[in-house]
Order: structure tokens, then sequence, then C-alpha cells
């Protein structure tokens, strides 16, 4: 007998995107983990892990877990709030007043703990996570994302320019806080790693953005942004850099545009230039239909950018966006894509649900590396689904993954793996 | 002691929408009701009904009962389901096989009683429903409501041309069992009533409509249907109605357009002519704002309307919207309104809170009576609600109620009246 006492049998109803073209299916079929990756998915059990412990979940769907590929920690506590501004108002009015207070380690940790247990909760195993400009708060945030087991990357903000006095940086400190936070995390062995995160070209000078640039080549982490969500920001980014002929040109001017991996968050109105250089240097683009209804931002492209092969994720972008739950991200996504549809006169297809399952896993996942899929060498980042409360008898698995999309919520959702480990969350 | 045994006074956090323009809000306030019917709010108790039962709610909400202008109960097992088209192949692919099954009554009392708990679940105290073409189910969906205490009008439909054999009536027998459904129920005391229902002008011979205009007249009822929902679906009525300028005046010329208070579902592409008319008859319009993205059907100008006075409900739409929740539907509304704006290039004002509050409550209740407000005479329809599971302090009432419409689902849900009477149900 050939005891593998690190791999782990999981049998269900198996669902995944390989790519964004179809669902992989397997009913009743058998998913092999072996040091918390993918070895392989099968029809059946392959005689050499007979004696393997299996974890048999009957009915129950097993899908890849959700990668969030933008929100804010800091503005959970006004998620729901503030419908009725643009994205600049809605900065000065919600958003900047609550990330003031995270100077206040004790107020960061109870909204914080809150926040990772709400992305458990929800089923996302993966984020790409802005926090505040304070490095207390940011490491807290890290530590609690650790705690949980939860996969993130997790950005101190930089800010010194054109924002309230109490959460403008100066330049030097705000690079040599940037640096220590990245000295602090040297060791990227775990789950949760650094990010560089300008929040976006209006709040960092140019000495910013240059130190910025040079901090992510030389600790080789990746960078986060904003780009051309909003056309009142664009105009704002054309008056304070008549130098760059468009906003994307001004991130790539200081090495933060695909120089190190780079996620752009949003991308609405890019110009043709701007697409081209994204697709040139490899940006991933964050997909938050949520946040681009609320803020009245318009609707993405999303086809467009699939169609160039350009990396695409989603994100809730709380509290631009409202819901933490991927279920609602990427039902909306496929609500506005039909929208864009006709705008487009019929040239921007919809997204299909394969395709929006796709970006909510795969597409974002591609950031952290093999995950959001269940291929051979992918982490086994899974949700074990039950949606027995949802009517309808006789569905086949595609559909019952449609209407999840649709009506499901973190009830469905009975039990969660990340990077292959079981993650139960004591507090919940 | 002035015992006052059918009066009752709740105590709590109280909201509601006398005009669309903003929020009557009652901190510790006291809603005073009689003989099912509301009395006044006032902020101190008055003292003559200081011996009447108090229910004391202490820092939750008190908001009026959702209205559902728009939704089919047969329908309820696809929610969810079938996002790939839009309306008159989704009709052909999805809806007509599911609506087949109900000539069995045990399958309609099955998916029946599952979509009435639902409506209870979820705070949807009145809706304007269609069932199927087959009268004995109606009839027990009709029975459903009553028995479980909400309000509704409740309508089988009629269809005699352009649908599958098994759904198409004989004009004749269409109308005789419409009468004979219509005489079951001359009765109209309940909280339950019958109206008159074409699915909509594709599936209704001209003898049809003329039978069921007269047939409302006769026995006083109201009518719904559907209106301008779909492009494909307005040049199809224009080949089948060559002799009427437009698809308002088909109902309008058979007596199903405001000769008996009416409801159109849709109105997503109304011509301007079909609008005065629309104001001219008084026509209820149910914006259906899930259904319009689901089945790319468009963003309706709700503004518009609003504007010339007209009156506007929201729907479900069960089951091209995919969910029950009014919480979702009246978020979807003020997203949706951001995107016309943007589209109308900023003529049509965005949805406020308040304005998608009145449309789920008042707006659509106007349809009941005097129902979905907390004003003199109004029935007592209302909502407690537990908020205290999401996030944020020491917010205002209206910014509770906005983050619950963001966020809230029917665990939000503690109570629930209709015309005065707890309602319970003891199958939830």
């Amino acid at each position: 007998m050939t005891e593998k006492p690190v791999a782990q049998v999981h049998r269900g109803q198996i669902l995944f995107t390989a790519s964004p073209e179809k669902f992989s299916a397997y009913e009743n079929g058998y998913i092999v983990v072996e040091e918390g990756k993918v070895k392989g998915v099968t029809r059946e059990l392959p005689r050499e892990y007979r004696e393997v412990p299996l974890a048999d979940w009957g009915d129950r769907l097993i899908i890849p877990g959700f990668v969030d590929l933008h929100l804010h920690a800091p503005q959970f506590p006004n998620a729901g709030l503030g419908q009725d501004m643009e994205l600049l108002p809605w900065l000065e009015t919600y958003t900047f007043p609550e990330e003031m207070k995270y100077r206040d380690a004790e107020y960061a940790k109870k909204v914080y703990s809150r926040f990772v247990d709400e992305l458990w909760l929800n089923g996302t195993t993966r984020a790409v996570v802005f926090a505040t400009i304070h490095q207390e708060a940011t490491e807290l945030l890290y530590r609690l994302f650790e705690s949980r087991g939860l996969g993130a990357f997790v950005g101190k903000v930089n800010m010194d320019r054109n924002c309230p006095d109490a959460l403008k940086e100066k330049t030097r400190q705000s690079l040599a806080a940037t640096r220590a936070y990245l000295e602090n995390h040297r060791e990227k062995t775990s789950l949760v790693k650094p990010i560089i995160t300008p929040r976006f070209v209006p709040t960092s000078t140019a000495d910013s953005l240059e130190g910025l640039g040079k901090l992510a080549a030389e600790f080789q982490v990746p960078v986060q942004s904003h780009l051309c969500e909003n056309i009142g920001e664009i105009l704002w980014v054309e008056e304070l850099h008549p130098e760059q002929p468009n906003y994307a040109r001004v991130y790539n001017a200081y090495g933060l545009f695909g120089q190190q991996p780079t996620v752009m968050a949003h991308c609405v109105h890019c110009s043709d230039e701007e697409v081209e250089l994204i697709k040139k240097n490899r940006v991933f683009v964050a997909h938050c239909p949520h946040s681009n209804l609320n803020l009245s931002s318009g609707i993405m492209p999303v086809r467009h950018y699939l169609d160039l092969g350009i990396d695409v994720g989603l994100g809730s972008d709380i509290s631009g966006g409202h819901k933490v739950s991927m279920f609602g991200v990427m039902a909306v996504a496929q609500q506005v894509s039909k929208i864009k549809w006709l705008e487009s006169e019929k040239k921007y297809a919809p997204l299909t649900t394969a395709e929006v399952f796709y970006l909510a896993t795969k597409g974002g996942g591609k950031f952290f590396g093999k995950v959001g899929s269940f291929e051979e060498g992918y982490e086994f980042d899974a949700l074990i689904i039950d949606d027995s409360n949802l009517f309808g008898d006789g569905l086949t698995l595609e559909e019952r993954i449609q209407r999840l999309l649709y009506l499901g919520d973190d009830r469905n959702i009975v039990e969660r793996y990340v990077a292959g480990r079981k993650n139960e969350n004591p507090r919940i």
C-alpha cells in the first residue's frame, strides 16, 4: 500500500474554465491534489490514488475560489453608501474622510478584521487590495490576510498631491515608508505579498511616481493603480501632464506600466493608443462593473480587451462597487456587456456565462501565477457549493452555475480551500 | 381607560416616501394603526393611544412593504437561467416550455407554493402577477396568495396565436375560461383580485383582445400586459397590426389601455405618441431593470416618465429578471438610470435613493389603492428591518436605507405586516 500523505482527493460536481470559451464540467468527477496543487481532474479515480483520503461532496459543486482583482479595504464601511456622485467628488466627500481614520490602528483593526472575514465568507480566496497611506494599518491588513490563510497582494497607498492634508505624504517619507514596507516582506513565500500602489496619477507627483517605479524594479514587486475610469479624471490628468500624450503613458514613463506585473483598474475610457500599450506591456485590466455603474463612469468595453488577448479579471472595487460577492460581480458583468452590445450597434458581443466565470477565476488568477483553474499544476483554491436551496431540479452543471451567479450568495458556500489547505474561519 | 382593541402602535426608526422627492424619516417615531390602516406617524405617542398595545422595535427600521408591479409566477423555476437570448427566442426556448407544465395542477402547486413563499420571504407584500393560460393552476395561485395573506392581482394569461400549440387557446374557450375565472372572484373583498392578462399583442388575436376589453369593462377589473420591451417585438407588432399607428394603440383600440386601471410592463422603447397616450389614459408603467438588462432590451427612460407625471412602479419580472428581492431591483434601477444619464448626454438625471424607494413602495402601491406609504388612511403594509449585520455605525436613517438597498437581503427582514395583520409563514 503506497500512502501519499500529502495527497487528497475530492469527488463531486466539478466545474472550471481552462479557457474563456467553455466550461470544463465533470459530473461525479475527481480532483487529485498533491502538495497543494492540482494533479489532475478525472472521471474515474486513478488506481494509485485509491488509498488516499477522499472527500466525497456528493451532489455539491466544486469550483475554483474567486479572485478579486481590485478593491479597497479601508472603503469597506462605505459599501452601499454615497450613490449620488461621480468619481472625483465621491473621493472628496466619502472616501478621503474615511481613509483618514486609518492612522488609528485600533480603527483599522476593527474594519480590516471584518473586511477579511467578509472576503472569506464570500469565497474570495485571492485579492489585489489597496490599503491607505498608513504603513502601520497596511501591515495589519497584511497580517490579517496571512492569519486567515487567504491570498493577497496588499498595497500601501502613495499620495503626495491633490488630496486632503491629512492624507498627503511628503514625497521622501512616502517612498521611505514604502521601502520599509517592502523590506519587511522581502520573504515573499507566503500567500500574501506587497504591491506598489500609487493611488492614481492625479495624487502622485512625478517624483513620487519615479521613486515608486524604481522601488518596483529594485524589489521586483508588482504594481497596481487606476486608469481611465471617468472622463473628468482623464481631463485632469491631461492638464497635469501635458508632456505625455495620454494617461497610460504617464505611468509608463515611470516604469509603472507593465515593467513589473501591473493591474490597472477600470480602463473604461482608454484611447486606442492606450489599449495598444496595455496589450504590448501585458498589463492586466481589472473590470469593475458595479463600481462603473455606481459612480456613473460608463460601461467598460470588456469584449474589445478580450478580443485583443489582453488579460482581464473582475474586481468588486469596494466601495465604488458595493458588494464583495463575486457572484454578483459576474452577473452584472454579463448584464452590462449586453448594454455595451446594444450601444456598440452589436459590435461587441455580450459575455457568456463561461466568460464571466473565467474572468472571476483564471482571468484574475493569472496575476497570482497558476491560480483560478483545476488544470494540472494549479494551486488548489476551491469552493464547495451547496445550491440545494435554489429552486429547480434536473439542471445541467452549466445551468447550475449560471443560476448560482445570479441567485447565489455566501450561504451557498460550505467549504473553502486555499492552496490545498481547508480554510476555516473560527470567527464566523 | 379607553381600550381600542383594533388599534396598534409601532415604535421604531420609521422611513417612507410620501413623495418621490424625499424620505419622511422619524427616529424613534410612532405609527398608530387602526383597523389595519395608518392613523398617523408621530414623534411623540399621542395621549389617547398610551393604553394601546405597543410594539417597540428599538433600533430596527419600519418601512412600507414592497410592491412588485410585474412578474410571472410560472417562470420562477427559470430564474437565473437563460441569460443568452433576447425576448422572442427566449420565450420560445425557455419560457413557453416551462409554462406548458402548468396544465399539471400538482406541478403548479409545487412551484407556486414556493413562489409565494419566496415573495413573502423577500418582503413583497403586494404583487401584480401573470400565471399561465391554465385556469385551474391560476385558481390555485390565487388561493395561495389568499392563504398566505399577501396582496395580489393574479391574471390568467390569454394566448390564441403565435405560440406553441400546447399553449394556444381557442379564442372562444379562452374568453369563456376568463369569464369563469372572473365570476369566481366577483367578491373582490379579499387582498387578492383577478386581472385581465393578454400576454402581449403578438399572442392575442383581435377577437381575443376585443373580448378581453369587454370583460374588463363588464367586470370592472384591471388589465396588465407588456409594451415596447424589445425592438424585434415592436417590429413584429407593426407587421401584425398595420391598421394601427403603434403598439399602444392596438391595446387602446380594444379597451385595454387605461379604460380600466392598467399596468404595462417595460415601456423601454415607446414612441412619443405612445408615451402621450400612457399619460393621457393614466396607464401605470412597470419598470423592470433586471429583466431589461438580462434580455438585452435596453435601458428604460424612467426619468422621462416621472417628469411627465406618469405612474411608475418597479417589477422583478421573474424570470426575465432573476431576483424576487426588491432590494436588488431598487439598486439596479438606480444603477441603470446613471447609464441612461450618460447615454442621454445628461438630459435624464439619475434616480435618487428616495425615488427608487418610492417606486418600489408608493409608486407601485398606487395600483392597489392606498398602499406603499405610512400616510393617514394607507393600508399598514410594513416590514421590520434588522440591519445590524451590515457594517458601519452612526449612520442616518437615509444612509441606513441606502445601504440596505445595496447590501440587504431576506435575512434583514424580521417581521412583515399586510393590511395591518402580522404575517407569519409557518412553512418557513
